[in-house]
C-alpha cells in the first residue's frame, strides 16, 4: 500500500526507478512566499551525485532538477511543486545478465516475492539512485528552515571501516569528496580505499548529521515523537541499519546520574539526550548517527540462487560505490530537513496560540 | 498535530496521562473472525506490569482491560475495538512539588514550552504508564499473526549496564523479572541492581527482539520501508536512545563481502540483513536491538533550573524503576507486532493478486 | 481498512455499538489552552438524544459523557483527550428475531457480506446511536471555533416530507423538538408526525447547517477542498443521500450572469456559492443542506430475504424515529464544526507567515 | 496543509498550474501485474480534452500523457507510476490584466487572501485544466476495475440548464459532444446552447454517473464509508455545488414504506439507496448525480472589487466552456473509479479472509 509519501505536513512523494526517464517529486504543502529556484535546490543534488571522485560510481548524472509548478514568478504559491530529473545515462544492458539473479545483499529477492514481477535495471526502485527525489525536495525544506527559522542542518562521515573521524572542522567537510571533518585523515582514507577497489570489496560507514537552532517544541507524541519520525526517516535510507539519537547506544552503560543533561542558567550542561526529550525538540542541537551497511555490489564472488531456485554465483562488476556511506551524508541532511519541515508545520497548526511564560533554557552550550 | 496514533491499516490510536482516571485506545481496522477476549490481552500486560519484583518501580496496577466494542459473541467483527484500563493507584499529592520544577532528563520542559501547560502528576501523557496501551493493543495483533501466520514475537534483555547477556534459553526469559535469557546471569543482575537501588542511580540498558516465521514480502518502500517503520516504532518507546536491524552499527566495520548473506538452496547463510532486504522482509528472522536511557528519576540530586528560571537542585523520591530497559521487552515486543500486523494489511491491499512463480527461499537457516 | 478516524490534524476517532457497554472517541491535536469541561459537551448531546418527545425513539439515555483525559485543571493540554458514554437502556432482547434477517433499507446485508459477522443488535456499529460521539467530539471543536474566532454553527429542519420550512427565527429552533424554525408550522408538523406513526409509517427530511464568521482561506485544493470534506462530513451522517453547497441543484437552472455572487465594496450581493469558492471559504456564511432518507425501520410490512436466503415478511417493531432527520440538526452541526475545526489547524500549519496586503471583502451582507 | 493528495491505499497526488510548463501526477499503491499503457490512459483524455467541439473552450490541448515510471515491459511493478502532460497552449498573455482583478464566482480572491500570492494565469492551480490529471490517474483504476473484477463505469449528462434528458442509449453517449443519452434531444442542446453563446452567458448542468458490477462490502464506516467518499470525490470537482447518491434530495418526500428497496430472491425491487447501505456497496449499482454550476467567466459585465478593494467591472473573453457541465462526464466517471479502487484495496486488506456462507444477493435487477 502505498509507501512513498513521507510527512504528512509538508508531504514529498517520490516516483522513478534507476534506468526509467526520469525521476520525480510532488512536494504538497509548502508555505507560500518562499523564494525559490532550480538553483536552490541544485547544490546538494551536486553533492550527491556519483562519478565527482574515483571513489564513488563511474555514473554520470547531471541530475539537473525542473520545478514544473508550485512556483510562480520567483516565489513559492502554496500550491504542489512538481520536481523532475530526467535519467541521462542508463546503461541497462549492464543489467540484462542480473534479470534471472538474486544478487546476495540485495532487494533483488524480496522485490520479486512482493510484487510477482521487477525492474531488474539497476535494481529498479530500490536503488539509492532514488534518494536524488530526496535530496531534492528536502533542499526545498532546508531553505524554508534556514531562511525563516535561522536552522542549519549539517552532517558528516564519523567513521568509514576501522577508521573513526572526530569532528575537527565543519568548513573541511564539504571541501573533500569523503565529507570528512578531519582534514589529517583524507591520506589514510584513500589509501583504505584504493585498497579496498583493488580487492573488489566494499565497507561500511557511520555518518552524523546536525540541526542548529531547530526550535524548542518540534515533535508530536507519542506516536509522531521527533525522535520516533527522525528514526523511520534515517532508517529508510538504503542501506541503514541503524540510527541513534545523541548518546545512542553508548547510553546503554551510561548511569541516570550521568546521562541527564543537567540544566543551569546558561543552559544545559551536556546534550546526551541529542536535543529531544520526551519526543520534543529541546532547543539544543539535534544530532543523530546512523550505520551504513557496506554495499553489496562487489566483485568478490557471492553465492546465490536464481529465480529458478539453482544455485549460482554472483560476481558484480557494473560502476557501483565501494562505500555508499560516502556520499549518504547528504541524504541523512535532506530526511532530517524533511522531518523539521514537516513537524514544524505540525506544531504550529496545534499550538500557534501557545504564549508560554516560562524563560526558554539558552540552548547555546552544547556545540 | 494529532500524533497518537499509530499504523495506516491496523490503527492504534491511545489516550491517557500517568495520573488521570484511565488509559484507553482504538484499535481500528482489525480483520473480522478473530476470537478474542480480554484474557488474550492480559498476559502482555500482566508482563509488563509494574511492581511484580523489588527491582521495579511500586506503583501498584493491576491494568485490567476492558474491551468495550468491536467484538460479539468473542468473536472481532471488523468494527474498532475500544480498550480501557482503569488508573488504581495514583498518588498525585507525590508530584505537587515538582509542579515547578524542570527535572534534568525529563520531558517537563519540551512539554511546558510545546504546549504552555502540562499535567505535571508523574509526568502525565510522557509517562511510560502510557505504553499499557501500547501492549493491550499489540496483544490483538500478536494473537492474529500468531493463529492466521504462525509468527511469533519474543523478545529479552540483551545487556543492563555493563552486563551483556547471550540467548542461552527463550524459555528462561519470562521466568525471571528481568527477561534475562541466561538463567546462570540472574545473581549477577540482582547484585548490580540492589547496589545501583542503594547508590539512588540508575543504568540504561539494551533489548533485543525477534520475529520468527514472518512472512516474505512485508514492507512498503521507499518511505514506508519495513525497517524505517520498525525504526519509529521502536525509536518511539519512552527512554528509546537507538534502534539497530541485525547487525546494527557492527556494520559499519564489516566489509561488503562478509555483510551480504549468502543464499545457498538450504537457505540464507547468515542473517545481517535482520530479515529485511531493501525494506522488505525476506522470510528469515526480523530482529531488532534498542539501546534506553537510565530512567532519569533518580535520587542522586541534579541541578536544574525552574519554571522561573532559577536554579534548584533535583532529587525525585517517587516509585521508579532503576532501570526502565527492564520493563521494555514487553512492549517493544508490541511494537513490532503492530508493524507487522499493519504492514500484513497493507501488503495484502496491494499483492493480494500475486502469484508469484519464484521458489521461497527456506529461512530455517538463521535460528 | 481503519475508517474509524474524521480529519488531519484535529482528528476524531470513535468506537462503540448501539447495544454494546459502551462509545467513545479520542480527539487529538486539538489546541492547548481551551477551558473545558463535559458540561461544554452534554449540551448538544442532550439536543440530539432520544426520547425527549413523542416524535422520536423513546429508547431512554442520559448520555453522559466524561473526559478520561487531555484536560488538566479544567483546560486542555494539548494530548489526546478521551470520552465515553455507557449505554443503559439496551433492550438487546428486541433484536434476537433480526438475528437471521436481512432488514430492507437497513446495513443488515451489507454488514454480513463485508465482514461475514455481525453484532445484530440493534443495528450494532451500523445505528445511528454512534453519532453521540461525532456530537461529544464536535462540541470541542465548536467551544474553540466559538471562543477563538467567534465562528457560530446552527442549523435547522428545512424540510420534512411535503412541509418546507423558511428560516424565520433562529430563536424558535432551539425550542421546539423538530428544530423548526417557523414556530407557526408546529402544529402541521405534528399532525403530519401523529398520523405518520398511526400508519407505521417513516419520511424524509431535509436538514440545513450555517456557519457564520468563518475565517477566509479554509480549505486545501484540489483534493481537500473545503466544499469536499463538507461533502464527506455530511454524507457520511446515517441516512443521508444528498449534500448541497450554497445554491445546490438549483444551480443546474441558474445562468452564470445570476449564479456568480457579485462584490461591491460594502461586500458579496449573494451568497449562491454558500461561502466557498474554489474549494476555499470566502468569509461569507457557509451554508450547507442534506436529504435525509426515511427511517427503514417502519411497522409497514417489507419484503426480504433472511440469511438463509429464504424469503420473509420483516414488521420492525422496536423503539425507532418517524423520521431520522428530526434529530440529525445536532449532528449535522457537529460535522461541520469538526470541518472548519480541522481545516482551520490545516490551514495555519502551511499559511501561518502570510500576511496578505489585499483587503477583506466584507461578509456582512450574506446573512 | 498538502490536501493534493486522494485516497488512501490507492493514492493519486497531483500537481500542475493551468499555464504551467506541465501537470503531472504520482499514482501509488497500484497493484502489480497490471498491462498498462499511455493508450490506456488516453481515451479517457481525449473524452474530456477542451477544443473538440464549438460547444467547449477553444483552447487547443493535445493531453498527450507520459508514464515515466511504474511500469516495465508493459507491465505495472507495484512501485509509484509517475505521469507528465506538458501543456501546450498557454496564451498567458490573455491573463495579464486579470492579474489586479477579483472575477466574481471565481477563486482569485479565495487563493489571494489563503496564500497571500497567486499564479493568476488562467487561475492557476484553481482552474479545471488540473482535472486532465484525474482523468489520466482514473484510467488506472478504470482499467483494473474492468479487467480484475468486471466493473463498468460510465456517465452521462442529466441536464443542462432547463433541458433533462432521461437515459435513453448508452451507446449514444460518447457520440455526440455533449454526453447526451438521448439522441432525439441533440439539435435542442445545440440551439441552446448557441443562443448561450450569443448572449455571452453560461448555464449549470446535471451529470450522472454509474459503476456497474461493483463488488458487495466496498466501504469504511463509520467515517470513510462509500457514500461519504462519493460524496468528498464528486463535491470536490471544480464547480460542482451538489451530490446525489441514489434517490438524493427526492427522499426527502419518500415515505420508509417507498424509498427502502425491498428485496426477494431475484434480487433488490429497486435502488433507492444507489447502491449504498449503511455505507457499504450493496453489489446493485452504484448511482450518483452531481449539480455544476455555470462557469463564471462570462461576457456579460459583472461587478466586482480588484485588488486594491477598488470597484471594477469584470467581462471575460478568454477561451471558455459555455457549461462547464458538458466536460465533466469523464472527471465524474474518474473520480468515481478512483474511490471504488481505493476501497477496494482497503476492504480486501481488512477482510480478505473473510468466507461469508450468507447468499449474495443478485444485483441484475436494478438496471
Amino acid at each position: 500500500m502505498s509507501g512513498n509519501t513521507f510527512g504528512k505536513s509538508f508531504t514529498v512523494t517520490t516516483f522513478g526507478e534507476s534506468h526509467g526517464p526520469a525521476l520525480g517529486a510532488i512536494v504538497d504543502g509548502c508555505p507560500p512566499g518562499l523564494a525559490l529556484s532550480e538553483s536552490d535546490l541544485q547544490r546538494d543534488l551536486d553533492r550527491r551525485k556519483p562519478g565527482t571522485s574515483r571513489h564513488t560510481s563511474q555514473r554520470q548524472e547531471p541530475d539537473r532538477v525542473s520545478i514544473l509548478s508550485g512556483v510562480f514568478e520567483g516565489c513559492s504559491t502554496g500550491t504542489p511543486i512538481g520536481l523532475l530529473i530526467e535519467n541521462a545515462d542508463q546503461r541497462s544492458k549492464d543489467y540484462a545478465k542480473i534479470k534471472a539473479s538474486f544478487r546476495p545483499g540485495h532487494a533483488d529477492y524480496t522485490y520479486q516475492q512482493k510484487y510477482g514481477v521487477r525492474d531488474y535495471r539497476g535494481g529498479g526502485r530500490s536503488s539509492a539512485r532514488e534518494t536524488a527525489m530526496r535530496v531534492a525536495a528536502g533542499g526545498i525544506a532546508r531553505k524554508y528552515l534556514a531562511e525563516r527559522l535561522g536552522v542549519r542542518i549539517r552532517g558528516y562521515l564519523a567513521q568509514l571501516g576501522p577508521i573513526r573521524m572526530e569532528l575537527r572542522d565543519w568548513e573541511a567537510v564539504d571541501s573533500n569528496p569523503f565529507f570528512c571533518p578531519d582534514p589529517a585523515r583524507l591520506p589514510e582514507l584513500e589509501r583504505y580505499l584504493d585498497e579496498l577497489r583493488r580487492k573488489g570489496d566494499s565497507v561500511g560507514a557511520r555518518v552524523t548529521v546536525v540541526a542548529e537552532n531547530a526550535p524548542v517544541g518540534l515533535g508530536e507524541p507519542v506516536f509522531d515523537r521527533l525522535d520516533a519520525e527522525i528514526g523511520r526517516a534515517l532508517m529508510g535510507i538504503n542501506a541503514v541499519k541503524g540510527v541513534e539519537i545523541g548518546a545512542g547506544f553508548a547510553a546503554v552503560e551510561q548511569l541516570g546520574s550521568s546521562h541527564r543533561d543537567e540544566i543551569t542558567r546558561a543552559g544545559f550542561l551536556s546534550n546526551n539526550a541529542g536535543g529531544i526529550l520526551g519526543g520534543i525538540s529541546t532547543g539544543q542541537d539535534i544530532v543523530a548517527s546512523i550505520a551504513l551497511k557496506p554495499t553489496s555490489s562487489i566483485r568478490v564472488p557471492g553465492r546465490s540462487v536464481n529465480t529458478h531456485g539453482q544455485p549460482e554465483e554472483v560476481v558484480t562488476t557494473g560502476r557501483h560505490d565501494p562505500c555508499v556511506g560516502i556520499r549518504a551524508t547528504p541524504i541523512a541532511e535532506a530526511m532530517l530537513a524533511l522531518v523539521l519541515m514537516d513537524h514544524y508545520l505540525r506544531h504550529r497548526a496545534q499550538c500557534a496560540d501557545v504564549r508560554t511564560a516560562t524563560p526558554v533554557i539558552p540552548s547555546g552550550h552544547d556545540r
